[in-house]
């Protein structure tokens, strides 16, 4: 089915000037501007489908990652895709292996962010010549050719490629009933939405009710305890007693600092804090979730867990209750393939990161697959939504009772609008244009 | 004494074609091309001084540090250097804390290597402008201002400013004594020349002996372990029962992987096993250690270890019996402080990471330092050394008696010789135009 050789690769710097309305400000990133490193790829296939990829970012530094996808394209220029997919795990390897390169990741940053937008691109190219959504893609492949696609690099100490097919084989039970479910009733999401530090109060109390999302909210907090205490306390009443409530700090706290802030926090009843702290910190989110399980809080994290390999400790130091993938952090679906194993083993259920430019639209697919092929369980689990920039992509999200509804188009929904990706190019689009131009004034 | 205000910051490309002769191969890296992204600093103070600063690459990838370098650039640009330096912890965590920028490390890859290379620069000009090679700076600042210079974020449930405050001043008795050995007789180098995958066996024993380094030996292992036990036979054999062999994986291995290796080459009796599973896996390390302890094998691990926190969690876990701090990785000298204090608190003997281009000319100013103001001790403890690309320094060190000599030359040695810089361009210079020129035909 695959075919085709790889004739283009072109990337785009995106930007979404999103400080301008204090949307997705929080305790460390105060004014970002939602961006993309936006990936095409193209082949000399006669069906003229075409490839996009993405990787988010906040703005500036857009194109250091945009010159790292220039540097990783000679491995994907000429490639015949059939090559690429068949032999997916060697090519994954390639890319994260370059003799060169490596050294300024490896696996971490801006490589590895841009290794995500080019492989994004790869597999809604892959899901797009079979005429699948990706997650029906992954729902419909045997479990031998999934775990082909993974680099089990460092990470055989807790799951080798045996373990992970046998999982896949074990979840097979009840699959199909569980497509169907997705289909009929979709996957449960919550909404950040209602409170950015950035906004004002009246703007929390609008944001926070009237929508379908009356069962979880999640408030950031981090920045100044008594201005938290005090919106924890507007949105706990505004919510009642029973519906959840999730916190995030955004990497803000030390170790000592997040305990002593969450005990402080505890009377509002959060299910998880996130990002309590460093996300490269395993033994300190082990020592904040002994601290706070007693008080009923668990932890979670992962949106900026740079690789496998942080996730792997992660569930070893029983450092999480929750865990957060992201789409375009990690390098693609290969690599999360691999968390989402490791978190089942451990049993540890994925709620994963959303909310940017794009990630809803991708990471549906990946926890759709997971529920379908890998959990099997809806139990204390969710997806991360935000209602902001799904005009500009082709095949937008679909909302329906607070669920993520399965994407019935083909491909992986990373397809921009092309007149969204011309209006908004940094700098020559018409928005930045016109902005630079005020700015300068 | 600081002056004068940064009036221009430029970057430039410059590669070594070193894999051309196979120098610095290693398991994971087998084509290295030495490279840096090397940043000028210019003030408009009447003295003309200029501040350098390099970070290491290996060819690939420069091209995407430099263009992070440069958009680290407003950051720096019309700052007056004395208020850079007067809150330097201030201006570490402007740099690494930028509101948009950190989303695409933070603190890892390629922003923390443009990180790296700026501030190296902003060290070399402020040891400059007091007329002082930087380790001496460094020894003659009180403890408050040394600590000033440090970023406690993620690491006060290990160190706080006023223990590392109080470890600097424990370490004064017998400073004045110290500097002098130094002086006298510098610091102990171990070289890594002898055994790079890449060279012949005649090669091999060619730069092994006849040199002055009779005291240590460094091997690359971890590609083929029959090819292992036979070129560890060789050097063994070669240097004796006595002579201290450390071995070096690179990164190669899963962690049961690298117990079983080592466990195979342990009859030739090496100090260490260096970078035996991905920089990233604190637990991975650790479970190693404990492996092969019995076997008198010490872990080894740094030059890619990304930042504090994961010097931090290495020491927590008792992950590794040697630390190996790189000077371009992790963010100058400010983030260096912070783990040269941490070891000394978990009484970690440091060994730095050198070789490359410019590791060497840096690093010595770090180890040198460590010994007279923090560790006090020479117990086993050696810094790396590899003679290459010294000639293009304007300050190369100064080895006699394979010790490093103190540099005696204001600034931290980072100056590179204005031809040196222009020939080696990339792709502009002389050296590439040929080399490309040559590769097309």
């Amino acid at each position: 089915m695959v075919h085709g050789r790889v004739s283009r690769l072109s990337v785009h710097d995106v930007r979404f000037p999103t400080s301008l309305g204090g949307h997705g400000s929080d305790a460390m990133h105060t004014d970002p501007d939602y961006s993309a490193a936006y990936v095409v790829l193209e082949t000399d296939a006669e069906d003229g489908l075409k490839g996009y990829g993405i990787t988010f970012t906040l703005g500036r530094g857009t194109e250091v990652v945009v010159c790292a996808v220039n540097a990783l394209a000679p491995h994907v220029l000429n490639k015949d895709l059939g090559d690429i997919v068949g032999d997916f795990r060697g090519f994954y390897r390639q890319l994260t292996s370059d003799g060169q390169l490596r050294w300024i990741g490896p696996e971490k940053g801006v490589v590895h962010l841009a290794t995500a937008a080019v492989l994004n691109a790869v597999w809604d190219l892959w899901a797009k010549q079979e005429g699948k959504p990706l997650w029906k893609l992954l729902v419909d492949m045997d479990p031998q050719t999934l775990v082909s696609c993974i680099d089990f690099r460092y990470i055989t100490d807790v799951l080798t490629e045996e373990e992970a097919c046998e999982i896949l084989r074990q979840s097979q039970v009840g699959k199909k009933e569980r497509e169907e479910q997705m289909l009929a009733h979709g996957y449960p999401a919550y909404t950040t939405s209602c409170a950015w530090l950035g906004y004002p109060d009246a703007t929390l109390k609008q944001v926070g009710c009237g929508t379908s999302f009356c069962r979880q909210f999640k408030v950031k907090v981090g920045a100044d305890l008594q201005d938290d205490i005090r919106r924890c306390r507007l949105i706990r009443n505004m919510i009642g007693p029973e519906k959840t409530l999730m916190m995030d700090a955004n990497q803000r706290w030390d170790v000592p600092e997040a305990v002593e802030w969450m005990t402080k926090l505890a009377e509002f009843k959060p299910l998880w804090i996130e990002e309590p702290t460093s996300p490269d910190d395993i033994l300190g989110h082990a020592a904040i979730s002994k601290a706070l399980a007693p008080l009923g809080i668990g932890v979670a994290t992962g949106e900026q867990c740079h690789n496998r390999v942080i996730f792997k400790q992660l569930l070893q130091a029983k450092a999480l209750k929750f865990l957060q993938i992201d789409s375009c952090r990690l390098g693609s679906v290969n690599e999360n393939l691999s968390v989402l194993l490791m978190a089942k083993k451990f049993d540890i259920p994925v709620c994963p990161h959303a909310g940017g430019v794009g990630l809803c639209e991708l990471v549906q697919h990946l926890i759709i697959f997971d529920f379908i092929s890998v959990s099997a369980s809806l139990q204390d689990r969710m997806c991360e939504y935000v209602d902001h920039l799904h005009e500009h992509f082709k095949y937008p999200v679909l909302i329906r009772e607070a669920s993520y509804m399965p994407p019935k188009d083909a491909g992986y929904s990373t397809e921009m609008k092309e007149d969204s990706v011309k209006r908004h190019r940094y700098p020559d689009g018409e928005v930045w244009k016109k902005l630079l131009t005020a700015q300068r004034n």
